[in-house]
Order: C-alpha cells, then structure tokens, then sequence
C-alpha cells in the first residue's frame, strides 16, 4: 500500500466532511425552512467541532483545526438559522393568541 | 500540556460527531418530515464517512473505523428516509394530475 494514500484519503474525506454543510445551509437560506432539521443534533455537531479545533491545535495539526473550524462555522450558521426560524413561529403564534391585541372580527 | 489530553478531546469529539446524528434520525423517523433536509448533504456526508472508515482500517485504527462507520450508518439512515418521501410526495402530486385516472367530480 503507498504511504500516501491514507493521508490523500483523510485529506479528500476532511473535505467532503466540510463541504457537505454547504448545500444545506443554502437550502435553509433559500427556503426559510428549518423544521425538519434537528436542533439537538446541531447543537452536539457544534460542540464536536470545537472539540476537533481545540484538538487540532493541540496536536499542531493546522489542516486538523482549519477543516474543523470551517465546519463549526457552516453547522453553527445552519443551528442559528434553526433557532431564529423557531423563535419567530413561536412569536407568530403568541401574537395570534394575545387577547389584548386581537380585536375581534 | 498531559499527554492524554489531545486522545481524550478527540475521543469525546469522535463520540459526539456520531452521536449527533442520533436525533435526526429519530426527529425524520417520528415526524416523517424531510423537506428541509439537504439531500445534497447527506449524499456527500455519506460519501466522506467511508472515505473515514477506509482510512480507519487502512491506518489500522479500529476506533477511527467504527466511529465512522456508526455515523456511515446512521448518516444513510437519514439519506434513505429523505429519498423514500421525496418519492412519495412526488407520486403523491402524480396521481392527482393523471387524466385518465382522475374522474372529474
């Protein structure tokens, strides 16, 4: 086996790895619609990343923290959208409920 | 800095990453509802986690192989939910707009 193929194999997964957020945070851009993508999961993905950066400048591993800091980036772009979209459902739906407000008919 | 501490972080962060997945497959499972998942995601997602779990077993780390292949599986789990109601709904749209089948009234 050529010892370079476990490193070009890393290098092209580690790309993929970060690549791979960067069409759902365009969908979630385009369509405003996050409901069926999990809060909890980009909250763990999030932490994960920063422990991959953090573990990456220990060891001195420069492309180890830059893919990682790039995926921590796009996830945690992808969970602010998810928690803004919440938020103004959750807002949508109280402004329909306050009886102060509403005037009937 | 300990010796052990950059194998600690990256143990917790190869735990984390799998896991993170784990609600997303229960949210898409429950709530039978993908539309704003990224197909597009999960198809190069797929790819990079076995690139990973052939790295792992070429490097001859079966921790690096397992994590992998537990979030291989977990990740294709989602992919495979997206794809089957993706089909649904567009055969779902189908047989409202067929002629022939569709009597009028």
């Amino acid at each position: 086996m050529p010892d370079w193929l476990p490193t070009l194999l890393a290098t092209i997964a580690g790309i993929l790895s970060t690549l791979s957020f960067v069409p759902q945070v365009i969908k979630a851009w385009r369509e405003r619609d996050t409901k069926a993508i999990s809060k909890h999961m980009y909250m763990v993905t999030v932490t994960a990343f920063v422990l991959w950066s953090s573990y990456g400048y220990l060891i001195g591993s420069w492309p180890v923290m830059i893919f990682n800091l790039l995926s921590l980036g796009l996830s945690a772009t992808i969970l602010v959208f998810k928690i803004r979209n919440d938020r103004r459902k959750a807002q949508g739906t109280q402004s329909h409920r306050e009886p102060g407000l509403a005037r009937p008919g």
